[in-house]
């Protein structure tokens, strides 16, 4: 952990993640850091999640995604509720340890809206660039 | 903005954003929301970053991506140093207002480490989930 990132907290929260990837995280100041959910065969990006050191370790170990909600400061595993389970495929961790990515197959909706994904049909105005021509 | 949210600043910093796009940002308490960077084609998430008003003002309108560094606290426009650049396909915000879903066609390595994507061969070891069948 750099001292230079003033809002990683210096020591891990207890949990049962291996304290060799618990030491690569570069966790916001609440501990948490950014999970990108996405579909492994169609590449579609299903939502954005947050996690603590317990939910990724859970997330690693179980098969199943679980989130840290940060709104109810609670623990969530993907699809108790609404049955719509994310299947684990795979997890990295980016460069500078502040994100996941994790490959699931989702079942039926990722939105809590309904929607295939968090993104569907929420575009905003944007202006498109184009790369110049070789 | 929700009072719930107690990280949330309460007053969208200047910038050029449109405010109806504004008042659907959550920001967390450094002012930011996270950008997933997905290449528009072949589906890769690139990489995540962070954006401020004005670093996505920038990003709707200019047709790059432009990012808020944490670490340095600057805006940073891909590729402007390493010629990497973020030509923007599209932008969407998700449905809590926290996570943007930028499309682009990215010029060269997405990765500062030269690697296509920042998740690149940084696959944590994981227990691969399988859905019931129908």
């Amino acid at each position: 952990m750099s001292t230079s990132t003033p809002d990683t907290p210096s020591a891990a929260p207890d949990s049962g993640l291996d304290p060799a990837i618990a030491a690569r995280l570069k966790r916001d100041a609440n501990g948490l850091v950014a999970a990108v959910i996405q579909q492994y065969d169609t590449g579609a990006v299903l939502m954005l999640g947050w996690m603590d050191d317990e939910a990724l370790h859970r997330t690693l170990t179980t098969g199943r995604v679980t989130f840290f909600s940060r709104s109810r400061q609670e623990y969530w595993r993907k699809g108790d509720t609404s049955g719509h389970s994310q299947w684990v495929k795979s997890v990295a961790l980016d460069c500078d340890g502040d994100a996941l990515l994790v490959r699931v197959d989702q079942v039926g909706a990722a939105c809590h809206t309904g929607a295939p994904t968090c993104f569907t049909d929420r575009e905003l105005p944007a202006v498109s660039g184009q790369r110049p021509l070789d």
